[in-house]
C-alpha cells in the first residue's frame, strides 16, 4: 500500500425528507445564495423544500447554470454574492452545479487577482472559501463529498480542475427520491460516470491494496446490477438509493486510499466535451473501452483481477478473459444508453489532431498513472474509439 | 436502505515514517499533553519521534493509561490539564489511550457537573472538547477515526461507553511499521476485535444495502487473510498496513451507513471485562459465535450470505453452510491465539447471574438491531459459551 493522507469534513444526510433537515445544518443568520440550473427543480417540488426549510434566512437565487459550468457564468454570481454580501452558498443540482458553488465560495474570498488563477494553479493558491452546502439531485458525479471541481472557461474552450481542502461542502442532502423523475439520459451518464471514477482508482496496477481493491469492486459490480433496473424502474427507491450512494462513495476519497490512479481517460474526455460540446459520460464510455484496450499490457494483473471479480470471467487463457471483460463493460455502457464510439457522435477522426493539441496547451502530454501516456498513446487510443 | 448521517473529519496520514507529519498538524503554539500507556513507546522509538517531531512545543506527560482505561486514572489526567493549562491532547497507543483522550478532552471543558455524568448520559451533554490528535501502534479498536470511547470506573465495576461528534481527532497518524513490535496477544486481539466491529454492523437482516454489505465483506475476507500472515510474519509491513486500515475502516462509520446494528455481544462482552478482567477481544470472541448460533432465526439471511460470501460456504443444505461459517467463525478467533470459550479462562457457570444483573443495572435489557435479545436470550448466550 502506498503512503495516503484521507481528510473529508462533509456532513451526508442521506435518506426520503431529508431536505427538511436543511434548518439545522444552514446557520440561522445566514444571507443564502440559492444555486441551480436549468429549473427542473421548479417543477419537481425540491425547490419549494428547499424554501420553506429555509425559513426566515433572506435567500438570493442564482439559476441557469449550464452542464458543464462557465468561469463565465460563474463571474456574474461571484458579483452577485459581493454585491448582496452573501454568506452562504446552496447548491441545489448535479455535479455541474456543485461544482459552481466549489468555484463561486473560493473565487469570491480569491485575492490573487482574476479568479482564472484558481484554475491555472488547480486551486493550490486557495486559502479560504464561503461556506457552502449542497442538495443533490442527480448521482454521478460525487461532487457533493468531494473537494474538487471542473469549470470550461468557454472563451478559450478550456475545461480544467482544481481542488483545495477548503472546497469541501459543510454537508450534502441525498433523498434519492428527488432522483425519480430524472430523464433517462442523466440516469445513464450518472452511472456511467459513477463506473469509470472507480474504474480510473482500480484499474491501475497492484500495490497490494485489499480494501480498497473489494471496495472498489464492490461499487461496480452493483452499478452493473442497479443501473439498468434504475432506467427500467424510474421508482424503486432503493436501487436509486443505492445508485446515488455508489455514485458518491466512487468519488469521495475513501478508494483512492493509498493506490496510485489513472485518470487518462478523463483528461481525454473533457478536452473533448470542451470542443465538442458532448455530456461528461459519454466521453468517458467512449475512451474508456480503447483506453483499457490499448494500455492492456501495462494494466495485465488488474484487468485479470478486474475480469475475474467483477465480470466472473475464469475460463480460457487470460488475454480473452480481459478481451471479454472490456467488451462487457462496453456493452453495459451502451446498455445504459451511453454509446461508446466516436461516430456515435458524428465524429470521424478529423477530431483526433485538435484534441491532441489541446492536450498538449494543457500540458497533458504524459497521463496515466505511471505517466507513460504520451500523446501518440492518446491518439493510438482516440482512433480506436473511431 | 434505512435513512442515515454521515460525519467524519478525522484527518488521516497513513504510512511509514509519517510521525515526523506531527509538526504540520499540531498547532506550533500548543501546550500539549502527551498521553501513552504503560511505556512501549519508549522501547521502540516511537517516543522519541514524538518528541523530535514536536520540536519547541510546551509538551507535558501523562503515562500509565492501562487497557479499559479508569475512571479514577483519568481523573488524573484532567486535574493536570486544568492545573497545567494544556490546550491540546496528543495520544500515542492503542484503543484506550485514544479513548481516554477523548474522555479527557470533553471532561476537561465539561460543565455539569461531576465527569461521570458524560459517561450516565452517553455522552449528549458533550457541547465542547479540547482538539486532540492521536498516534496509534495497535491496530484494533478503531478508535483513531470515530468519536466513541469507553471508560470504566473500577469502583462500581460499570465499563460505559459515550460519543460526541466534539470527540474525533483532529488527526491519526497510522504507521504500520509501528506495529512490528507488538505482542502476539495483542495483534490477535486486534484482528478479533477488529473483525467483530465489522460483524455487529453487518450480521443483522437485509435492508437492500449492496455497497455496505460489500464493503463489509472486503473487510471480513481481508482480515481473514492478513491475520495469520500479521502472526507468522510481524515485520511484513504490507500485511500490517491492511490489517491496520481494516481496523480502522470497520468502525468509521462508512459501513454502518444506512443498516441496522446489533452490539449486544459488546454489551455483554464490556461486563465481562468489567467484573473478570479479561482483554476485549477474549470477551467478543466467547460471546459472539454463541450470539450467532442462539439467535440463528432472526438473523437467517445474513447469516446465509455470510456463509456463501465471506467463508465460500454454497454447498449442502442452507442450515449446514450457516452452521460452518460460525465454526469457521470461531476456529479463526482460535487460529488467531484468542479463547473462545468461558472456561479458557477459568469461568464458570457461576459467572452468569452476576453479569446478567450488571446488564440489568445498567439497563441493558433488550438488546440488538430488533431490541429482543432479553436478559434471558443474553443467559442461554453465556450458557452456550461455557
Amino acid at each position: 500500500m502506498l503512503n495516503f493522507d484521507f481528510y473529508n469534513p462533509t456532513q451526508i444526510l442521506f435518506g426520503k425528507g431529508r431536505i427538511a433537515d436543511l434548518n439545522k445544518v444552514v446557520p440561522s443568520d445566514a444571507k443564502v445564495l440559492l444555486m441551480y440550473g436549468g429549473g427542473s427543480i421548479k417543477k419537481n417540488g425540491v425547490f419549494d423544500e428547499v424554501i420553506a426549510a429555509l425559513g426566515e434566512r433572506e435567500v438570493s437565487e442564482f439559476s441557469g447554470i449550464e452542464p458543464n459550468p462557465t468561469y463565465e457564468t460563474l463571474l456574474v454570481a461571484i458579483d452577485l454574492v459581493k454585491t448582496k454580501k452573501i454568506d452562504f452558498l446552496l447548491a441545489v443540482g448535479g455535479g455541474s452545479v456543485i461544482d459552481s458553488a466549489k468555484f463561486v465560495a473560493a473565487a469570491a474570498l480569491f485575492e490573487g487577482g482574476e479568479p482564472w488563477a484558481i484554475l491555472e494553479k488547480r486551486g493550490s493558491n486557495i486559502s479560504k472559501a464561503l461556506p457552502f452546502g449542497a442538495i443533490l439531485t442527480l448521482p454521478a458525479t460525487g461532487s457533493e463529498m468531494n473537494s474538487g471541481s471542473v469549470v470550461t472557461r468557454r472563451s478559450i474552450n478550456a475545461k480544467m480542475a482544481f481542488n483545495s481542502r477548503h472546497c469541501f461542502p459543510k454537508f450534502s442532502i441525498l433523498d434519492p427520491s428527488k432522483t425519480f423523475t430524472l430523464p433517462v439520459r442523466q440516469i445513464g451518464n450518472g452511472a456511467v460516470d459513477a463506473f469509470i471514477h472507480v474504474m480510473e482508482q482500480y484499474l491501475t496496477y497492484p500495490v497490494n491494496s485489499p480494501v480498497q481493491d473489494r471496495f472498489a469492486e464492490g461499487l461496480l459490480k452493483t452499478i452493473i446490477e442497479e443501473g439498468p433496473k434504475a432506467l427500467a424502474n424510474p421508482e424503486d427507491y432503493d436501487v436509486r438509493a443505492n445508485l446515488m450512494w455508489c455514485a458518491t462513495m466512487a468519488l469521495n476519497g475513501i478508494i483512492s486510499t493509498g493506490v496510485p490512479q489513472d485518470w487518462a481517460t478523463h483528461m481525454i474526455g473533457h478536452e473533448l466535451t470542451a470542443l465538442h460540446g458532448l455530456d461528461h459520460a459519454q466521453t468517458l464510455a467512449i475512451i474508456l473501452p480503447s483506453m483499457l484496450r490499448i494500455r492492456k499490457e501495462g494494466k495485465l494483473e488488474k484487468l485479470l483481477q478486474y475480469a475475474e471479480r467483477v465480470w466472473d470471467l475464469r475460463e480460457g487463457d487470460e488475454n480473452a478473459c480481459i478481451d471479454a471483460a472490456i467488451t462487457c463493460t462496453q456493452d453495459f455502457f451502451e446498455e445504459m444508453g451511453v454509446k461508446t464510439h466516436l461516430s456515435d457522435y458524428a465524429l470521424d477522426a478529423d477530431c483526433i489532431t485538435p484534441i491532441l493539441a489541446a492536450l498538449e496547451s494543457h500540458r497533458m502530454v504524459t497521463l496515466g498513472e505511471k505517466r507513460d501516456v504520451t500523446l501518440d498513446i492518446s491518439r493510438q487510443v482516440l482512433e480506436l474509439s473511431l
